[in-house]
């Protein structure tokens, strides 16, 4: 049966303050009227119902995550002690699912995504379950054809077709985040993708990868698999979580195997890593302004404005900023800047105040 | 005897969001602990006591104003129905204080200005007290010796001496606010001041005046005056205010009458007339920002950041920004963009926001 398993671990800052540790951005209604994780969660109707739908974040988060997803059981959000990356958080899962599920098919995906439209992405996330159930060690992943040379992604390029009737390409290599000029001869290739990190395989099978390839991951997580159910679980849990090292899965397995192949994905995909990328996402004003919530600009340009509840947010001749206002705390900044938003955190840190991070 | 007059009944936007409609600058905490009023009525101590001291406002600060002076009795909070120039003002508050006092003399001054020291200004008005006593009728004013050929201030040229031991000179000429050649030109003379709007002169010196050259307002100001501590006060107020033009007590009398004459002042002073104006008064950071309350600042200079309250604001990257947070509205502008701030307040009339005004 076919199963999704939604990542939502991620702790940035890059949309502080509206993003917090605790309310991260797949948690907050960034792009509409629901958070991210609601949104990959309403992609997911009449091709996984809820009783499949698992979510890996971690304890920190879960609560909320809860909260915003009513339907789906306790149970059935996953927690972390911490985050490791995607390799442990894929494993996790994978583990939770065999044990109710022996033939489990795993959609794994990023909360933190803007894919549309929602028909699209299940068409082809049906044609990837057909790639799996045709050849059972396939770990298929999609490839999104890239619009713009983007140095912040990692690429994948396409080799030999898979044969038949599909799409489906095995994989030739992988390629890091590229800088600019890199980028632009991948794209020159036509061959190379966006790797969006959304995969599609058999839940066995990515556990039989991991154990070839991470065999000390892979011990940790049979551990855990073994107390799911049980009341040791948390124990065994937080146990094996002390011991596992951060990897993603892509470098933990999908580099390394000959099995990894991809399939073009023929959605809308945008990973919204930025105020600026948010904004481009959006209905603008003439003056390419971004505006959200109860704000009123004079003479300003290329903003990006945002304001919560009954707060009114003016501005008066500025041009290029991001402003964000929370009950808590506001934001100015330059909206290209998303270095200096590191270094704003690192100076709250500093100045004692991480309590607003 | 000396009384004080307070002018306290201003209205302004420049200030907004801290200022607003019904908590106008001089009730903020702009420049200090404590609001413009009450540095004023602190200026005024061990020269003026507190019965002795009048705050003229109008009806929808009267409670605030009360509120932030304990010590003053509510009857001596004057309402004004509206506000009408400084002529009106002085008026009603010369014939409450004739009431009271028939010899009574006024120190006249506006509630948001900041002066300093205090002991130089109480030093200045005592001899602006004792021109009066010498000739009962003078009609004194401070003029400011101009520091930069400001365009936004009126300018008084003295005359000759008034003779004896002090240095009071007869007022030559008035100009109003020149374009900044001619304020430069002023300057280069070393005979011109800025009128910056404090007064000293008996009460019933300066309403015979009004009533020579005003002669419409000084009859309504009679009837007010007859009605004082009646029942029938607030009617005829109401009435009087009514008919009442709005007149600057300089265009109404001052500029028109032989007895004007000023004396230099000794003191530090500053009308406060914008946020940028505010910052040059206060300590800035090496990158010249200006920073008030919560605020932490990356990368960012000559900036003007205030925060009330617990609430945050972090900026990024800026230059050159007023941005001010208070509880319900949030101003980013250009800091030297006085004009914007005006066509904002204008922009949200028009949007039916006036309540944020």
């Amino acid at each position: 049966m076919l199963h999704a398993v939604v990542m939502s671990g991620g702790s940035g800052t890059r949309f502080w303050p509206q993003s917090r540790r605790d309310r991260p951005k797949q948690l907050q209604p960034l792009a509409g009227e629901t958070s991210l994780l609601q949104q990959a969660f309403d992609r997911l109707e009449g091709l996984v119902p809820a009783d499949r739908t698992w979510i890996v974040t971690n304890t920190l988060q879960a609560e909320a995550t809860r909260q915003q997803l009513p339907t789906v059981t306790p149970e059935q959000v996953l927690e972390e002690p911490r985050g490791r990356n995607t390799a442990p958080c894929v494993g996790l899962a994978a583990r939770h699912l065999l044990a109710t599920d022996p033939d489990a098919v795993m959609l794994v995906m990023p909360a933190d995504h803007v894919i549309g439209p929602h028909e699209t992405f299940r068409g082809a996330v049906g044609r990837a379950a057909e790639l799996v159930s045709e050849d059972s060690r396939r770990l298929v992943l999609f490839g999104v054809p890239p619009t713009h040379p983007a140095t912040g992604y990692g690429y994948i390029r396409r080799g030999d077709p898979l044969g038949g009737d599909h799409q489906g390409h095995h994989v030739a290599a992988f390629h890091e985040k590229p800088d600019r000029a890199t980028a632009e001869n991948y794209i020159a290739t036509g061959e190379t993708y966006w790797n969006c990190g959304i995969f599609t395989w058999r839940a066995d099978r990515i556990l039989e990868a991991l154990a070839e390839h991470q065999p000390e991951l892979a011990v940790g997580l049979e551990q855990v698999g073994a107390a799911v159910g049980t009341d040791d679980y948390r124990r065994v849990l937080e146990s094996a979580y002390d011991s596992i090292s951060p990897i993603s899965i892509d470098h933990a397995v999908l580099e390394h195997s000959d099995d990894t192949c991809l399939i073009e994905a023929p959605f809308d995909w945008h990973d919204v890593g930025s105020w600026h990328a948010l904004s481009q996402l959006s209905e603008n004003d003439p003056d390419g302004n971004t505006l959200w919530g109860r704000v009123t600009v004079v003479d300003s340009s290329d903003c990006i404005v945002r304001s919560d509840g009954d707060h009114l947010v003016a501005t008066v001749g500025v041009e290029g900023l991001v402003i964000v206002h929370t009950a808590d705390a506001t934001l100015v900044a330059r909206r290209d800047d998303e270095e200096g938003l590191r270094r704003l955190v690192e100076r709250l840190e500093e100045e004692g105040r991480g309590d607003c991070l």
